[in-house]
């Protein structure tokens, strides 16, 4: 296969935007397999995603004569870290977690699993399996700050790109979140914004609902009001014990978080404020 | 098609039950066709609904048999109305209105459309082309109290089975809802409990959702919170404007109140507290 | 709302094609509000539609210098006709027709239904309560020719950009549809190329599939082969009797059909070979 | 959890069947917590299955009422082999043997996988790491028919109920199917009837479909005409490229196959000549 260049770009919107980037890329002799771009007009910003085929003879010179066409302040990310590290965080379910690490071990992440925090000891050796490292770092007993800390800690020798809360059931600080800012996605059981919060299936049992769902989204101080990637739902009907919702749930939890890590690893997605513009 | 006889129980649950109740069809000459029962264990209730092939000679014998056999208390319906009377309620968006008016025209509804009432003008000609009758009842001028007289006055005359709501866009009082209990449906433009009340398609667009639904529940005092009867979503993304979610909104909403709406004439909906059992 | 220019390019693909497009749009002034593009590899063919706001100065010095700055034989519209017309052929099922003139009487369809043409009488008074002349070509007594002609007089009458089989149950010889290249859409009662020709909901429930669907398509001389545009399916079981799997599909078949109509009145379907590229 | 009895029955269609289990069941001090039923009326035959609380005194005094009570050659199951016995047969692909292997380890299956047959050897690390017995059974160098018996070895071995192909590409000989008669599954990446046979995804891509899907049936002598269990299918748009088609569908061939397993092991499917009858 031939290479790539990959190209993000984000800045106030402008006339002419789409043409100056393209003459830009053409002098370095790149030419564009696919260019998705968004204007969210409300906002006056520009947003835009570019596959060219080749690689340039100096990216820094690239990125010098994109920034330069560019309004001030645009963001311009040349072919980021082509394969992410991802840490896991899990507490005792195991769906979300075997699903991400069996694409690991079969290499269809397209990233790279660096290891599995778990504040239980439970899923230490399934993880094990896969030869991933399985840190065990209980919230019993100790501050939630000492707690974090040594969450923080492993995650900062680990330099993840990305820590995905794979069923992880314990509420983060603002000062852990603010150290992660944008790294740290989380799957809410439940079609958010409904049932924020404890036991979504609960109260989407005692609602009555005809629908489950999940949501996979950043994770912001707002306790599950982060901007959200992918969501998806399924149809229940009265039949559906709390058991049976739980146990559906899980086949759209999983599916959901791991069609989000695949737009993550694939940098499709991009923060606005607090919603998502996602190039698929 | 031979005759079929429609057979609706709800009551206390108890063991034996079903061979009971599939006694008495026996000694009555009825076959059971379809039967399909739910218990709801933490309220020990027992739902049933029996489609039997033959017509009873003595309807009032069967009422009684089963009566005899069932738990004290026990609700038993015998061929409910059979083709229910519809009466529309609506404001100014025509697509909900215009879909039950087509089905009602080809006599696909399998129910009676005897009118509609509207707050506005605006929908009165469409509906005359169907040879139904609209009553145009304004809001203005005039107090809740005295608009809803009018309605009200309208719906008695008409003896409705059911009132449905197809975008009518006033909230009723609770003295209107209580007069036409179980009988008022209404279709909600988001997949609740997620954004309930007014603008949901602008509440969904500010939290940035990537789905979006609408849902067919039965009017009660609590605004958007009556049982649910028919819930669905479909995907969005992050290009959808508020014209796009509204268009694409308003399939969704005639999808679901249709399909309610066909629930409810096929008596396939019974309420249980503040949930839904449909036997679909 | 501020003008707006739709161009739409098919040639072959070469390198640099967005950058020489989008500077040619910029000299005219017409700033790109959205740009999508694929590129067929396997037969180096390159589809861009793009949205520009503002209009040109000179529509025909656009298109000679775009036609200029691309290869050899490219197609490009500017603008193509704004407003579609429209003429449906119908035979006895009401579901689609009414589906589209509702949308047309309501102004939702973004192009104008000029005519329904049926080879039954059935469906005229139907049409005619929207103002549209319903034409009457009967199939019987005559040769296929002498029925072709009549509804081929009709269309060349209107002027139709597009010819909507929506639900006409006549094979179309090649002489037909020829003469309406690339204008005749049908929509066919499965998810194609499963159960093609006649019946096929009997054909689904003799093979028990679990699914029905349904495909709009463009219309070519191999029956039910030509160029797909929409398709969607929905789930059934063992229950659905031939009716219901009927009275089912009618929901999917308007659906289809008229998300079809939406994309092909919005100039977002261009043919490549017999597939589509279809720009949502 | 209270003790549960499951009866299947399946016979011809009378008046009364459902009364007269009923009354069996009563007399046996079951009560029934939920019954589905079925009749085929165009070849007149009943399907009933029943979940009962309380187990049976004498389970085959049982057996014998209800085969007094129903018509002559009734096929009359209580509680068929609770945990049913798997042996998986696999080529190359891992997704829906890892899929599987999950699920069994942690013990969400409701059955048990005994051992995996590969024709390759290369998922042999991966089945074992889940301490389940790998079987590399080559086809190369060998006839069909030494072939087949090396895996017919092992399947009268392991004594399986069902022996899943998730994912085996090679076809079995009549010889083969016949004698392990309704208890070969396989999963076929296309919404059949379409696409049978190899390379579906290319036909897919070949005919232009804007959907993909995947099909659990069981296996017949008619390649991929058996009895259909479970289908599912996902849009998709002329981006797909081959690759992307294989990607996505790998997520419905899983989904799939493992719902059907789930119906399977919960002895929720019965034959009806080429088509199942499932009680979800």
């Amino acid at each position: 296969m031939q290479q790539q260049t990959l190209v993000l770009i984000q800045c106030a919107d402008e006339v002419g935007l789409v043409a100056r980037i393209s003459n830009v890329l053409a002098q370095q002799k790149l030419n564009i397999v696919t260019m998705r771009e968004y204007v969210d007009e409300a906002n006056n910003k520009f947003f835009v995603r570019v596959v060219c085929s080749g690689i340039p003879e100096h990216a820094d010179i690239l990125q010098q004569e994109l920034t330069k066409t560019l309004p001030y302040n645009a963001s311009v990310k040349i072919n980021p870290a082509n394969r992410k590290k991802i840490v896991l965080l899990v507490t005792k379910e195991h769906h979300c977690l075997a699903d991400i690490l069996v694409r690991n071990y079969f290499d269809t992440l397209h990233a790279d699993v660096l290891a599995v925090i778990g504040n239980y000891e439970s899923l230490g050796t399934f993880t094990e399996k896969f030869e991933i490292p399985f840190h065990y770092v209980s919230h019993e007993e100790k501050s939630k700050s000492d707690f974090e800390h040594g969450i923080s800690d492993l995650l900062t020798h680990y330099d993840a790109d990305f820590i995905i809360l794979a069923k992880f059931m314990r509420i983060l600080s603002p000062e852990f979140v603010g150290k992660f800012k944008d790294k740290v996605i989380n799957i809410h059981h439940s079609f958010l914004p409904a049932f924020i919060g404890a036991n979504p299936y609960r109260q989407a049992q005692n609602r009555g609902v005809k629908i489950i769902g999940a949501t996979a989204h950043f994770v912001t101080n707002d306790l599950d009001e982060g901007p959200i990637i992918v969501q998806r739902t399924k149809s229940i009907h009265h039949g559906y014990d709390l058991t049976e919702m739980v146990t559906a749930g899980k086949e759209i939890e999983k599916a959901v978080l791991s069609h989000a890590l695949k737009l993550l690893t694939e940098d499709r997605v991009m923060l606005n404020g607090n919603k998502t513009v996602i190039f698929e």
